[in-house]
């Protein structure tokens, strides 16, 4: 692709370099050979640009540059052109229609003619599968499931009864979505008594699922992941739990049942959320904090349990040095004693 | 059914409202509609009584309410009373008895006539399968495993050589019971030589494991988890461990090989417990807390490494004034020195 | 096996007992059985020598044992020769090549004549399988993927595109090898972007992987697990990862994107990686801790986030009477004023 066509594709301006020259590839700075297109998005890898072996990058407006034998795109957000660039570079497949032998469909099931459906894979009763899916090799879809067009289920994954995936939804290998909330009511003898999971679980459109991770139906109703959330891999979702549009989950957090999620909220890794609580939107959980309590909208929370990510960070400075600290306040004390 | 039948059933007794109430469902107070009866347990939601729609509502024993248009029923534990309604609304499925032609079951294993294998299910040399046992697809059993009564396998799962299920048991999706324990000795040349795991896993009677949860199996003897015990999604569990009656592990909680957890036991979200130790009977790990000693019985443990509760609790609401603490140490040392 | 005959085979010298005594097995101090070799290592376990059933005992050089009654062999690290001696009595079963009717093997695949392929299987486009592998039931081996001689891939595994296992690994039941990486732009709606993840998973040689743990592929070029290093249950390696030799991954822990962990480093269980940094050789992080810097090859870390192993010792006695520490600040801070 000519660095002109490529500068429309990704909303860029050619800032040097010329238009003619050919880019094949998108690659990171230190794997870019020639024919390839790189980026700068951190400044903590500006160092990189003197060494890169890129025939081209994508640089933030405003962003210097020291060397002239690079070409150079410039867009207002250089990793956001660069994954523009990525996928055209490396566009989806295309589906070939075919249901393989091996495949168990029930007869009332209604796949779309367009569809991939690789070997083993089980289809239950009254299930509806639309145009364009591709069913990996042993995915298991339960009775009464629904898979909207054009999504991926790979291999291994199981949809339980009833649940549904949206459009343009991606599931990877070896993920449940559906099996049952954990519930239970203690007896008179202190045993547990299995609380019913009759609900579902709803994802909506462009949702893309990791692999290994478990979503739980709810007790009665659903439990829904709304349009374009993005799930890591094992990541445990509650019966109940709503996580709403453009929520980022990163991988082994967890959530117990009934929490809201709200919209374009970051959860790091193996973050905690306790059951029946709302994390507001655009909120942020860093890495391995937890909460028990609501999180208001915007903020960013760090700790077990957590709080303001700013006193979190000067009180883990502390921290370091307690053992010392405990020692001085003994000292102090014993002083203020002998003064007395 | 009517209110008084569904007040036998649940050992609750009418505390307002007809006899002959027709109930044909239960939900939660925000979800529940006219013909369903809800319930509160936790006082926290007691606003939520005077807006439900529900037709009918469970009480415990004592518990106000000032709305005459809702039937009661009281119970000496609410929340047991609902779980109880929402079985009756749920009766479990019946068994319709077949072999998918497409399962691969081993001439020597021994299936039980009123079973449900589905298409794609592996089960494997002299395997015991009993009476009303329902396999999921893709499941797999390996050689000389063997599944009690009535218990149900979900599709995905991996049940390894010679493991035992008891009766009534569920295994969720995409679950592994008895992969080799994650033990190694490191040799001359300070490489890991891997220990043999030739033990198994037993699962006793109404036992519940969630997705894609690890349990592994023994090195030499077995890993236990004994009656009742509750497991939920994407729980490790290292080999030669015992998890003891109707103890309850949330999910993302992981333990070490070798522990013992007791009687009734419950370790909340994400908790770790370290190797060759005791949790006494009735101790809770609150979530995320882990411990690396033994733990008395019914003591409430928080923290890394855990210790008691109130404490904890305590320590974590100083911790978020850390960095104030030791501004405010620095600077009564230096009145102190200023005074001396 | 004759008592002289396994201290040969495990490197150690009769330290007491008949060179003819006859062993069969071995196992722990607690269940060992009169022809059974045991073994002890830590000494916290001494006094139980003096109750063991077992008819040998291996024991490091200098360790003082008080009964004569039971042969003793000595070795220079007792664990490793105990775990040579469970491998002569546990030999690898040998290979049955067969390939299962039921395996779907596409016609463009090489797999080797001795390999035991099982059922429900299934094998992708230009697929390479080696010598002596196993792949057991309902594993599906996507295409262009390879696998070396002797690995052995447990059911339900999903080896994605073009990803390569090397000689002697072990896959367990129900991991994901090469799934997409984590990674998105946000867009000028704030919706993410899905960055093309084109890259693959390499493990090399002797390298095992535990049950439901998920590899992700890198978005370019590989994610990387080097000769030996062996990872646990339910682990999260994220894209582009490289995990150098005999490093060692204990359950639950996850690593962001495009970390490299030195060789021999022990991460320990649920610990936290961030992103983009360098873990040095033979580092040590403790239980549940995190890193978000790099960590001197080496050090021991604890903590979240973590510092010395030491500090984090001292730091974590002190916090638990960091509450009463709180107070008694307040008390030595309100006596300075009263004396000024």
């Amino acid at each position: 692709m000519k660095l002109s066509e490529l500068a429309e594709k990704t909303f860029s301006t050619i800032g040097q370099g010329s238009a003619d020259l050919e880019i094949t590839s998108a690659a990171g700075l230190d794997m870019a050979g020639g024919r390839d297109i790189t980026f700068l998005a951190n400044p903590k890898y500006t160092p990189q640009i003197m060494t890169t072996k890129a025939g081209a990058i994508f640089l933030n407006e405003g962003a210097a540059i020291d060397r002239d034998d690079i070409a150079v795109l410039r867009a207002k957000d250089a990793y956001l052109a660069y994954t523009r660039a990525l996928r055209e570079f490396n566009p989806p497949r295309g589906i070939e229609a075919f249901v393989h032998p091996t495949a168990v469909i029930d007869d009332s099931a209604d796949v779309a003619l367009d569809t991939e459906i690789y070997a083993n894979v089980v289809i239950g009763k009254n299930c509806v599968i639309g145009r364009g899916v591709t069913i990996y090799p042993n995915a298991t879809i339960y009775d009464g499931a629904r898979i909207g067009p054009n999504s991926v289920i790979h291999s291994g994954v199981s949809i339980r009864e009833n649940c549904e995936i949206g459009a343009n939804c991606i599931v990877h290998n070896n993920s449940t979505i559906g099996s049952d909330g954990f519930g239970y009511a203690k007896d008179e003898r202190a045993r547990w008594v299995k609380i019913p999971q009759v609900g579902r679980v709803v994802l909506e459109d462009d949702v893309e699922i990791g692999a290994n991770t478990a979503i739980d139906c709810a007790s009665v109703g659903e439990t829904r992941i709304k349009r374009g959330a993005k799930i890591d891999n094992l990541v445990q979702i509650g019966h109940s739990c709503t996580v709403d549009e453009d929520a980022l989950i990163c991988s082994q957090t967890g959530l117990a049942g009934s929490s809201v999620i709200g919209k374009r909220v970051i959860l790091a890794g193996q973050v905690g959320i306790a059951g029946h609580l709302k994390v507001g939107d655009d909120a942020v959980l860093t890495a391995k904090s937890a909460t028990s309590h609501d999180v208001e909208p915007g903020k960013v929370i760090s700790g077990v349990p957590g709080f303001d990510n700013r006193d979190w960070l000067r009180s883990t400075a502390a921290y370091r040095k307690l053992g010392e600290m405990a020692q001085r306040l003994r000292a102090v004390e014993k002083k203020v004693r002998e003064m007395e």
